[in-house]
């Protein structure tokens, strides 16, 4: 049994949220991979439980449920992450701290504190990888340390991963895909019930499924922060989220969706890379039987390769669990390269 | 630079196109992996080419091409592949014989002779696998190598190596899909178009979507021979292609579709596999918006999981440069292992 130490930065939904599911399959990844991932550390805002024995990620995620991780018995109010980081000893760091994409921070110096003190970096944090991609890229590599980012793209749907260990012959010639579930839960409400965008804006902030400011989704701008990433590491591109041209989809009215519609077609908000051009993010008719049009609020991401034609895949996009999915993927690749 | 001696056995449309983007891909392969295939023998029903010293595979590719392969300057005339695998030393076998699913022959004896001989396999052949995949692979484990068959379900979309490798946290509780192009060609175009089974069926054999011979296709066996692989493989079943309930799509008319399709339906040859329920495969209505509503020849597969959700894979199910993606995938995964 290999025993491989970890911290968590950030302990939100999706922090705790892997801290529960690396409880809950702790025996299947021993029983599979031979791998033991003990929780030493784990950074908030206000203060880090240190353990380096171990800490118990559920009762960790049980103590955060209630708001009371200060009472966890190895509470140090007042310690910061980056300290964390520095002096506990560790072979990964989870980052998964709220995403900023205007400075990439606290995440950045989260990452970039990490690679120097040579540790390994799995994170669902766009923001970073926004702003200062091949930097880190190239930290990572000066350092000798993995750096892995499936679940900021997607969610619980496998990209980077795919690209790397499923099509490794090939290359990649173009992308396109629905990137945000927001958007595409607001298109395909207005489209089946003839709806208007704000009737159909509100009912998903109601749900849960937009945000009381919903600019972030709807001006398309996490769809081009994903786009960013995707291109940065499949294409090995440097752009930032500046280099995208962004259309969102808050002028798509019902009559425009009924008249696609009537000729076979829906419409997505796409974000896409075609070759050396401009990363773009617009709404785009999809014909009804495509890979592509898929409704509600998954997402899909579809590769353009020279071998294997189009390779499409859906997913969910969001969710604490389904991230957990491509986190814990990251973490176990992470141990066996 | 890591030299990896490898054989091909069957040189017909895949056999021979495995060598093409070999030989294509070889500086790609070399630079980022550090590998170099050297092909070093085709085994072929009537003789083989051998050469320690390495075959050129874009030449054996052309002289295949021109029906002439047996004018090759290592040409054997009437040596077997049984004894090519025996006797020629080579890490990878390639197994590319055509598909026989009640036998699983000659595939079989060739997959048998390789584990005894140490070697690793690498197959796109069904027949096999349909007939002894368990034997199968406790004879590779036994002699500890490694046996490989992505290609063998769903052509160069990825699915076998999507479970191992994106999704390894993961318990898998469903698959449902369509694995079979031609039935999805012609159940599409009845519902596109309005016309009945045979009108479209001679299309289809017009344009070499079909074979002369349809019933393999149309009938499900084809769904059912992959479905078995896939409960062999993902489920750790112990299933041949006798138990699986299989309905064609010979019944389905252009009435049925056309009512479906005003409910929002569309028709489609589903292969699935339910928890501990007998793999099943039949026609089934599937909403227009959902993931495996995919039209024309793609095939596609949906993976129920305990974390992720539901992820969606769409792809190309056949073509030789297609197929060959997926068994470069194994290969250059097995030199990884």
């Amino acid at each position: 049994m290999k025993k491989v130490p970890i911290l968590i930065i950030g302990f939100g939904v999706i922090g705790s949220g892997v801290a529960r599911v690396i409880s809950e399959k702790k025996e299947v990844i021993r029983s599979k991979y031979g791998i033991d991932f003990e929780l030493v550390g784990i950074g908030e805002h206000n203060g880090c439980v240190v353990c380096p024995e171990g800490i118990d990620p559920m009762e960790a995620h049980k103590l955060k449920q209630e708001g009371a991780l200060n009472r966890h018995p190895c509470w140090k109010s007042g310690m910061n992450s980056i300290d964390l980081i520095k002096e506990v000893g560790a072979d990964i760091v989870i980052e998964a701290t709220p995403t900023n994409i205007n400075s990439g921070e606290p995440g950045l110096s989260h990452m970039m504190t990490a690679f120097n003190a040579k540790k390994h970096v799995v994170t669902s944090n766009k923001g970073p990888l926004a702003v200062a991609f091949q930097k880190l890229r190239k930290m990572a590599e000066k350092n000798g340390v993995h750096f892995r980012f499936e679940a900021s793209v997607g969610g619980a749907m496998p990209v980077l991963n795919l690209v790397r260990e499923t099509l490794q012959a090939n290359d990649i010639l173009g992308i396109e895909g629905i990137l945000n579930g927001t958007c595409n839960y607001i298109l395909t409400r207005m489209s089946t019930e003839g709806l208007p965008y704000e009737h159909v804006l509100s009912e998903a902030q109601e749900l849960g499924i937009a945000e009381a400011d919903p600019t972030y989704d709807v001006e398309g701008i996490d769809t081009a922060c994903k786009l960013v990433i995707l291109a940065n590491a499949i294409f090995g591109m440097n752009v930032s989220y500046k280099g995208v041209d962004v259309t969102g989809i808050t002028q798509i009215t019902p009559e425009a969706l009924k008249l696609a519609s009537d000729d076979g077609y829906v419409i997505k908000l796409i974000g896409e890379i075609q070759d050396e051009n401009r990363p773009r993010v617009a709404p785009r008719l999809v014909p009804k039987d495509h890979p592509l049009a898929v409704g509600g609020t998954l997402n899909v991401i579809s590769l353009r390769t020279d071998l294997a034609g189009e390779i499409t895949i859906t997913g969910r996009g969001a969710g604490a669990v389904e991230t957990s999915s491509s986190i814990l993927s990251d973490l176990i690749s992470v141990c066996e390269a």
